[in-house]
């Protein structure tokens, strides 16, 4: 049995969760290959060496997913539905940055049953890499 | 070498760009690995018979992150910055399903030369199962 996630009145504004992981290598070759996103500044290192990041750099979207097993087995947790995310890239992620995406509940949308979450990313410097939000609505 | 991107100024508003690939129960399974969502609604089959689903479904990440391609590799193309990316999330990506994920340019701002598109992620039956827009910087 899997353990449910909040449900709307459980949750708090201000509650917080959290989740980290290190992007590796292969994370990025592995996210080449399901988005097919192919861009050589992920997977050709002589012509990253060519760009301002001067090597490969993760997909956006790669360091962006870890916002997924925060929302759906920490907070709200299991059952809930995403309705909206929003994603600001600030900085580049690099192969070895170890990426912690915590999310922060802002608000409480009554009639929707809804809950907004502001949403950030930072990398082993504590440097914000992405930061944005998400609309989700906890499980019933 | 690499074909460079769409300049600023070689874009323009309604051009469109689109990218297609069918979403394999192995691309869930390496998508809960990146990005450490092992939600048992994408990989528990016996609970996900439980839910209104009835059976596992992609991460909501996984088909959004068939943009990558399209904004990186077609329009603007190699050299883009993404600013910002919106998704909102309308109907589940069952395993199997072919989604085709496509952009249109809505608008041009000048001041900061950069562009907003149009973002929808359809199914095989044409079913919009996501929408949203990005705004990207284009190569220089």
């Amino acid at each position: 049995m899997h353990e449910k996630g909040k449900s709307y009145n459980e949750i708090q504004i201000k509650d917080t969760a959290q989740f980290t992981k290190t992007i590796t290598e292969t994370d990025v070759y592995l996210f080449a290959g399901i988005s097919g996103d192919f861009n050589p500044l992920h997977v050709d290192e002589e012509y990253a060496k060519t760009t301002p990041f001067g090597t490969r750099i993760a997909h956006g979207g790669l360091a962006a997913s870890l916002l997924a097993p925060v929302l759906g087995m920490k907070l709200p947790g299991l059952g809930t539905l995403a309705l909206e995310t929003t994603t600001k890239f600030r900085k580049p992620v690099y192969f070895g940055d170890t990426i912690t995406c915590k999310v922060e509940v802002t608000e409480k949308l009554e009639k929707l049953k809804a809950v907004r979450l502001k949403v950030v990313w930072t990398n082993q410097k504590g440097e914000v890499v992405s930061k944005g939000d998400a609309l989700v609505i906890p499980p019933g």
